[in-house]
């Protein structure tokens, strides 16, 4: 393997280590305003934690609607966002065995600090120290933050991440390390493994963790941004004979068509409610339907949209309104389940080397995604290009 | 085995076979009106249908929801209810070649066609042509009814059973032939297989198939009815070690610890929410509740009693109001799941045979479910006892 610190050229621990790290970063400093590239200043790894040079970050939906302040009682500025990255870590604190200077790592949002109930679990990739917590802003170790601004103001983290920076500092129960076989360039790899570190697994984990596409079964995928996306070919990958995407704009089918999509619906294209048209393709309904919007009127159609006696729907979409599941108990008789997927299932640090190893060989493929590359001042731009849905991925590098 | 016409005396159908029978039945005119015992015919049974002689019918609540009218749109009178029986072919119909006359039967309100696509699928009880349908009140091969008035008006069908009748008539699809190796007195056995035909089967077989309960689990139970207790016992048998009981009535509680439950909470004896009682008893939450009340309050409070991760809800109970699902959709992302059950998951007609033997082996125990005895002209005061909760099951005899 190549030593990763040839790729980004200018990383040297000597230098860094153990010291206050000045470096550039995307700060938001309030509710839906412009970010701020500036320089920061990135105080060292604590205890058990990791400093890391982010190599490449992009932007999901979750950024979106946390940066434009959604949900109030989450609010904290200014912030660093960002949570979709790979990088190379920069130094390590006390008590990190792990992983070492130079290694090649994604970090993760929903962490896995392996001692606690529900690491020790099979059945759940939670984790009752690190798990997703939007309203955590500060360290766990201390409730200090590792960020500050030129002048000594604190910079709060975002989703035990916040990617939107040269350097940052995260638990080591939030980041994986990953292996990487490669004799010549290795930038196009570790291009896409930064999508490992939400969407893709997220999206592929969920075809194949949380609900088990089986060989010849049918799905419908709701919403074909980079989740929906990544949820098709992970059930392309395993055999899916028919995968139904779902989105009211026709252009993405296009790209959808090569990446395991084969039939696609536009609710507004007819009358009938999408739920009978997909009954009416695949002799009653799908095995597996997958909601990627965060509507509750969707939410809906891919729950109806599921076989009777057999029909599960999962809920990958974030959503905001406070209103209740549309689902009336009795309609559980009917034997369609529905269950949530964070993560797409997986327990990171346990499982993301292998799925990384998978993607590598092929076994999904990640090429498609990743549709634009920026610098990163030109965030704001990058965010643009995902509002109005032009991008799947976009790339920010420093 | 002992010819079961020894059983019942009567029977011999050289009298009754391809003729109408006179017989008596427990006949309701209206929405909650006292039941009139009275003479009815019963037609023979056509193509695929069976003629049963009802040796022993007990009461559930869909019974007396049913009766009550609750759902203005399944009314129909005049009608015979009841769906909870055990009895004798008396006469089979045309292709009827998996019982004959004599055989020991209990009739099933969730049907087994065998040939449809849920029948053929494993992951389902439910079954095209002969599943739960609150709405049917004819027969399915000809839209007529096999009862009607000694002035020959029709008397409608109930839930593909109707056992408040000395005979009936139902599809083959809806009828269990049960083995009995008896030798003395097959009275008790008979009467305890009339359980199986919906409240056992129901509550067993929602603990053991649709949450699959495990060795070492902790269990809570909502609503101690026949239903719930059947739950319990169902835990039992597969070495639950916590099966916490919830209900109002605290006198359930003597019953309820002979059955299975090892912990009992009364939410009126708390301010403090059940699910937190639950939480603080196991540990941060039960790995299996079910909900065997039909009230949504009572379904949040089985919900949250799961634990986090893992913790899995069934509902039982019949819910009547037209409010959703009392569930915020990010909920699903904390790992509870929620499923609907519908005759405990068993496919009847392929699935009891077994279960009726396990329970003649005493795998679970039936004794203490079978509260009141009563002959049918006493049908009113058996729905008294079942409304004000006096009885678990009050069988009736002819």
């Amino acid at each position: 393997m190549e030593d990763p610190e040839v790729i980004i050229g200018s990383l040297n621990p000597n230098d860094t280590r153990g010291k206050t790290v000045t470096c550039k970063a995307a700060v938001a400093y309030g509710p839906g305003e412009p970010f701020v590239v500036e320089r920061v200043l990135v105080h060292p790894p604590q205890k058990m934690e990791v400093r890391i040079k982010i190599l490449f970050t992009s932007i999901c939906h979750t950024d979106l609607s946390a940066w434009q302040g959604e949900n109030e009682a989450q609010r904290a500025y200014p912030r660093i966002f960002g949570h979709e990255a790979s990088g190379i870590v920069e130094s390590v604190g006390e008590g990190v065995n792990d992983m070492k200077e130079g290694d090649l790592v994604v970090p993760i949002f929903n962490g896995e600090c392996g001692d606690c109930k529900y690491c020790k679990c099979e059945k759940t990739n939670m984790c009752e120290r690190f798990g997703v917590d939007p309203m955590k802003k500060v360290m766990a170790s201390d409730g200090a933050t590792r960020f500050s601004t030129m002048d000594g103001k604190p910079i709060f983290h975002f989703l035990n991440t916040s990617t939107f920076t040269e350097y940052t500092v995260v638990d080591s129960a939030c980041v994986v390390k990953i292996h990487v076989d490669g004799d010549g360039d290795l930038n196009p790899y570790i291009k896409r493994l930064t999508l490992l570190s939400c969407g893709v697994s997220t999206g592929v984990g969920a075809a194949w963790n949380t609900a088990d596409v089986h060989f010849g079964s049918a799905v419908a995928v709701f919403g074909l941004g980079a989740v929906g996306l990544s949820v098709a070919e992970g059930a392309r990958a395993r055999g899916a004979s028919k995968i139904i995407g779902v989105d009211i704009n026709s252009d993405k089918f296009i790209k959808a068509r090569a990446m395991g999509i084969t039939d696609f619906i536009n609710p507004r294209d007819d009358e009938k409610p999408v739920y009978e048209r997909i009954r009416e393709m695949t002799c009653g309904g799908v095995h597996y339907s997958f909601e990627c919007t965060g509507n509750l009127n969707v939410l809906r159609d891919a729950f109806l949209s599921a076989h009777e006696g057999w029909g599960l729907t999962v809920i990958l979409g974030i959503h905001p309104s406070p209103q209740l599941l549309p689902i009336h108990p009795m309609e559980l008789f009917q034997g369609r389940r529905i269950v949530g997927s964070v993560f797409g299932g997986f327990k990171g640090k346990t499982q993301l080397p292998h799925f990384a190893k998978e993607c590598m060989d092929g076994v999904v493929k990640l090429d498609d995604f990743i549709t634009h590359e920026l610098p990163i001042e030109e965030i704001n731009k990058a965010f643009d290009l995902l509002t109005v849905g032009k991008s799947l991925r976009c790339l920010l590098h420093f």
